[in-house]
């Protein structure tokens, strides 16, 4: 079959807060052929990701996404190899590429699943899936009295893991964030996995991370997530020597295979967090896992969106057996946690699994992505070249 | 002095190839404070760049650019360095940002020297300038004859340093690129520094780039360039330890300190070649350009546009006596040769200096600008959030 359109829609909650909080807003793609449609979600600013399908070609390895795209075929998984190797070559001067490409890819992927009848993770070559162990993914409260709380709530929920972030973490002395850990840990219960993510707070300052390792050991973090900016490797791999000894993890932030390449080999990471609404789909985040696999680092999905996301997320290490720890957010704002008509949801013994349905297995809410939709027109020249389609 | 506008020009030629030529448009960037104006280059997707600095919100670490410069104060260095601090912090999750701060960070620059009255270089701590030697960046012709031909006329021109790059270099068989490089070196002369540019052609394939090692060292190549796709690390290094031994070069790929700084770090390379346009500006060029010299390699700018952007690129390592090579393109379109009233020229010993005038010392040609202005217009729920202001 032959791609006839590859259509963008940008939804947002009303009003965008300035916190942690990636569910505010989404970009949707919908790519439909022979009769059929798959959707994906990029994890970026949507606007910014229009243009780049869009925009004017600037030079031959700064052509819009929607040259790789346009009129192409699609029947196997090697299309969808190829449009991919295609996009990173036309557009490695274009920045932005790879969050576009991410959502297109993933939508590519439940389009094809749905032509053959089969979950993207078989596609992928995994003959089964595995459950993984949710955790409970949210913010630090302000105070350590609303983490405490937070953890209470997340354990009372079912959930067997929990990771605080953000939030006032890693911002003011050592003590406060100490009584946050402490404040996390005791709401949560001592049988808890709980993680801790600072979010990039000290960029590449090795001893403030230092700093908090005591802390961190006390409450017997499972793991400390993004001390430093994405892709200090050094910094990370000079605090992964460092005691007393915390597991560290980190990679979200990579946008392309290379940089979690790079992050997999010098970054002394024991885990690898990637999302595939960012490094180019699910394409990129499987080729990551399987080099992850092969260096004995774990590899865990990021998700801070939707269940089309987490969908996505979870398909490049579906059949990972070992790699058994997810990342489920439980904070989503409405838009989000709407957007599909099911949800992922923990069995009684409190693990998820990858939908067995064609695709992703998800079905997008139409309804909810019409009430947040935002109308885009962009004009170059009085001409127009792009807007919203019709949903 | 506070910032009162910072505003985009997205410039084109009336016809863009589909050739690694990087001149066929352009982002001008124009910010105004106290009664004086600064103007950057962006190296990047216009249209997408605009829509960076102007998209809504997606959360706290994906705001648009134009959250971290309306308003703000320029009055000395520190100024700078905090705006850049910022962009970073609050939109990296942004992927285009750095592009865009790349030309905001330039015109904060130039307009910071403008009201001081001195050049950027003495800015960022340099007490002068040395010569630096230019070679002549160009694509290599379609057939032999012609890459013979173009080698010819540049040392003609006066050029003692030459640079052939991308068109069919690395895309067919060892023989076909041997041809080329015979033919450039036979054109050049036996006196003329030689460079080889592969464009990323051999993605992370370190054998095929390691076939063409012999015809390199036959021609005395300077260095190899680029042989893979940016960040990847481990093919650079593993070619830099290859027989026969060539210099390596590569790096305009970062769009990030952090990037740039790996590259430093692990792939081995003698020349590490940073565009002031993609990497976030002058000021984070100038941060690798400090950690190359401690490291003993070699800062060398990458420009293939306009001669404002080939001043941007000089001044973060104008004040390195020893990294006396820069590249100077050629073959520009017209927008980007008539874009700068002046351009720089290389004396009569064959060197160009980084203008002493203040700012960058360029001057914008307006009636070139207005000439090839594409006017743009974005707006979201039918609400113009972005037009080209009147120049």
């Amino acid at each position: 079959m032959k791609i006839e359109s590859v259509d963008f829609f940008y939804c947002s909650m009303p009003e965008v807060l300035d916190i942690g909080d990636g569910s505010q807003d989404a970009l949707l793609v919908r790519i439909r052929a022979g009769g059929l449609e798959g959707w994906g979600e990029c994890e970026a600013s949507p606007l910014t990701s229009i243009a780049s399908y869009v925009c004017p070609m600037s030079h031959s390895a700064c052509k819009p996404l929607k040259y790789s795209l346009e009129g192409k075929s699609l029947n196997d998984v090697e299309d969808i190899y190829s449009i991919s190797r295609d996009a990173q070559q036309n557009s490695f001067d274009l920045l932005q590429a790879n969050h576009t490409l991410s959502g297109i890819d993933i939508a590519l992927w439940d389009l094809l699943g749905k032509k053959l009848g089969e979950p993207v993770y078989r596609l992928l070559g995994y003959k089964k899936s595995y459950p993984k162990l949710p955790y409970a993914s949210q913010l630090f409260g302000d105070t350590p009295e609303q983490t405490f709380a937070k953890a209470l709530s997340a354990r009372d929920s079912g959930f067997r893991a929990i990771k605080f972030g953000w939030g006032p973490f890693g911002k003011k002395d050592v003590i406060t964030d100490a009584a946050h850990l402490e404040a996390a840990r005791q709401g949560a219960g001592d049988d808890i996995f709980l993680m801790i993510d600072a979010g990039t707070v000290w960029n590449d300052n090795v001893e403030a991370a230092q700093q908090r390792l005591a802390a961190l050991k006390k409450i017997n973090a499972f793991w400390l997530e993004e001390p430093f900016t994405n892709l200090s490797a050094g910094a990370y791999h000079e605090l992964s020597q460092s005691q007393p000894s915390i597991a560290l993890a980190g990679g979200e932030g990579c946008n392309s295979f290379e940089q979690a390449n790079l992050m997999l080999k010098y970054a002394g990471l024991t885990f690898i967090q990637i999302d595939a609404g960012r490094i180019g789909g699910i394409t990129v985040a499987k080729n990551v896992a399987d080099v992850a696999e092969s260096q004995n680092i774990s590899f865990v999905n990021h998700t801070f969106t939707s269940h089309l996301a987490l969908s996505a997320s979870l398909q490049p290490y579906a059949g990972i057996e070992k790699d058994n720890i997810c990342e489920y957010p439980v904070e989503l704002k409405p838009l989000a946690r709407e957007l599909t008509l099911t949800n992922i949801l923990p069995d009684e013994n409190g693990f998820i699994l990858t939908p067995e349905k064609p695709g992703l297995g998800m079905e997008v809410n139409l309804a909810i992505l019409k009430k947040y939709l935002q109308n885009v027109e962009i004009r170059v020249n009085g001409k127009e070249i792009y807007y919203t389609p019709s949903v």
